[in-house]
């Protein structure tokens, strides 16, 4: 048995999610309720019916390799060669890190907080793992400074999710600049930055920054899961300048040869139909207004949402959020994630998502406010 | 960048399908020219229409799972959660390798001619592979006695693909039991055996074996690729004993979260249709014969089709398969697959495939074997 394996600890998230009930207040859910659009998913069953589903090559089909390229156009990555289409950008996220990363040497570097999967992928590929906080009194703002003080000459990688899940906060243009120049005058082996784009489309300020605009040493990871709601269609893709593409490609091509033809079909229409990339965006933006005013009247310390479809929300002093979160289950019938899924410096948050009915989402923020003010000795650290 | 990645040569399957033009006879092809059963796909898009394509279960839906285990009924896997479904039976094998091997200590053995996935995928994890060649004089049948004679202390998984990709041979209950009963005899920590069983519904034999029927350390991984004519649905599974399935079911987690829900729905339909999984059996077996007699015909040595839908040609002695594969796509417009890339003992080889009309194999092999009479010493080794 490979010991990586075994080092691997479950997920907080899933262990909160599995005391759900059919009566449950919901607000753990990290997938759009949103249905898909029909014609996307007609679009694939067209194709499935007038060509069946054969293999594409490796990298994806060449059109639609091409498709993302233009649609993103990013300066280092403006061909179909640099698109390399995955299963979901979980198994992008997993080639980039397998092949970026020397166990032997290299680290790993997570801005945190963030999702845990980033931490497990480089663990069970034996590469060390390193994390920076972002400054809570801040509301984890994306800090530029703190990012580069925590990195060593071991450091090849930086994980940032913007929009970030759990903290709903977006890198603006400044930091990104900031940070990238920083980056590009240290010299030697370069520091690869990878930018989780996977919120992208839940963007709601207007000077949100994108490292593969300015960066050459950017890799994205990004798919239809969120935007389009389509989790369960698994077609994600990482874009990568030329240099590191035929790396990506091999390293994908042994993990799962090619990604679904059918998805690919779908995610094709949807590259070509002008303005289906954002065809929730509006709803999101609406969705997030409401959800600001129920936080708004709770009392709650929270964090205004740049992006994603979260809000987090501050527990009492002290207070242990996977304690909190296991009593919210149990006595309150409310599901929210704990912030220490996400790291040491979210402990004492709680993780909510607004993709439900408001009124719902409103339900479980009264009964979080109503616990958080009786403040039981039990849940504290 | 992770070394092990440079180590990766590139395929050379891939590089003779390269030269394939419009004109070309291809008997390269490794995925089947039937179209899918539509009624399948209908089943996955009227899910899709009604509940749309959300997040499953990273292991797969729960009535998918047992659909699986209860078809197969392998006496050590007849539960749902033996069942881990997976991004084609390419990622099941890569988690079973990641997950059952040790890189530090452990060793994969490969039964040769083998298809190269599973070394390359070996050598990315960093495990040592050695190899076991069958006996050429035995037309590659599966030998239980070469096979265990390679067997070394740090020897912890068997790879058996049967029937074969590329020989078409399919090991026997014989050969099964033989080999079994002497590795349960070993004692010690048990030496594993991943039985590919992707050409299982194209078996032409009454007396193939399956290790998971006797074996309690089996792994087995299977997809709908080459059964329903479905590559480019990319839906498999690993089929493995209660001890192993949640380590198994992790690393498949963190590769690519979980499958395509379109691609379970189509799988359940298969699975909770009688017969489905045989509806293109029939098609082979008669395929099989019309291709017999064109190499019967032919005059070339060749190795009889226990099962899969590949038959192998031998070349003039010392011939150079490589050179000879290249040629033939250059001169003679034919695709073949070189036997070298299976492996050194299958130099002097080519693999053909016969999922094409009768009359394109029936050219293919027409010029194959002019070519082979004609001997020119530019293809010798």
């Amino acid at each position: 048995m490979n010991p990586k394996v075994g080092t691997i600890t479950t997920s907080l998230i899933r262990e909160i999610a599995a005391k759900r009930k059919p009566s449950s207040i919901d607000l753990g859910l990290g997938e759009p309720s949103l249905k898909p659009n029909p014609e996307h998913l007609q679009a694939g069953m067209d194709y499935a019916f007038a060509h069946g589903l054969r293999y594409t090559m490796n990298a994806g089909d060449p059109h639609l390799r091409a498709a993302v390229a233009e649609h993103y156009n990013y300066p280092h990555m403006r061909d179909a060669e640099n698109v390399c289409i995955t299963t979901g950008s979980q198994e992008a996220t997993y080639a980039v890190i397998k092949t970026l990363l020397d166990p032997s040497k290299d680290e790993l570097l997570v801005v945190e907080p963030a999702f845990p999967s980033y931490a497990k992928m480089a663990k069970l590929e034996g590469v060390d793992v390193r994390t920076v906080a972002m400054n809570e009194n801040d509301d984890f703002a994306f800090d530029p400074q703190r990012i580069l003080a925590t990195l060593t000459p071991r450091t090849r990688l930086v994980v940032i999710c913007s929009p970030c899940n759990p903290t709903a906060r977006a890198i603006d243009r400044d930091a990104v600049h900031e940070l990238s120049d920083a980056l590009f005058r240290l010299g030697g082996d370069p520091v690869w930055v990878l930018h989780d784009e996977i919120y992208r489309e839940q963007t709601f300020i207007e000077d949100a920054g994108y490292f593969a605009s300015v960066y050459p040493y950017t890799v994205v990871t990004n798919s239809l899961s969120k935007s389009n709601a389509l989790t369960g269609l698994r077609l994600g893709w990482a874009l990568t300048p030329s240099e590191l593409s035929p790396s990506i490609v091999k390293v994908h091509a042994w993990l799962t040869s090619c990604a679904d033809t059918f998805a690919q079909q779908v995610a094709l229409h949807v590259f070509r139909t002008p303005h289906a990339l954002r065809e929730h965006t509006h709803w999101y933006a609406q969705q997030r207004e409401r959800a600001i005013e129920v936080l708004e009247e709770s009392g709650l310390r929270y964090i205004a949402p740049d992006g994603s479809f979260y809000a987090c929300v501050r527990l009492a002093e002290h207070a242990n959020s996977l304690a909190t979160a296991h009593k919210l289950a149990d006595e309150h019938d409310v599901i929210a994630v704990p912030g220490i899924a996400f790291g040491d410096c979210f402990e004492g948050w709680l993780r909510l998502s607004w993709v439900k009915e408001v009124a719902v989402f409103a339900e479980g923020v009264r009964r979080i406010a109503a616990f958080v003010k009786e403040g039981p000795a039990a849940i504290r650290l």
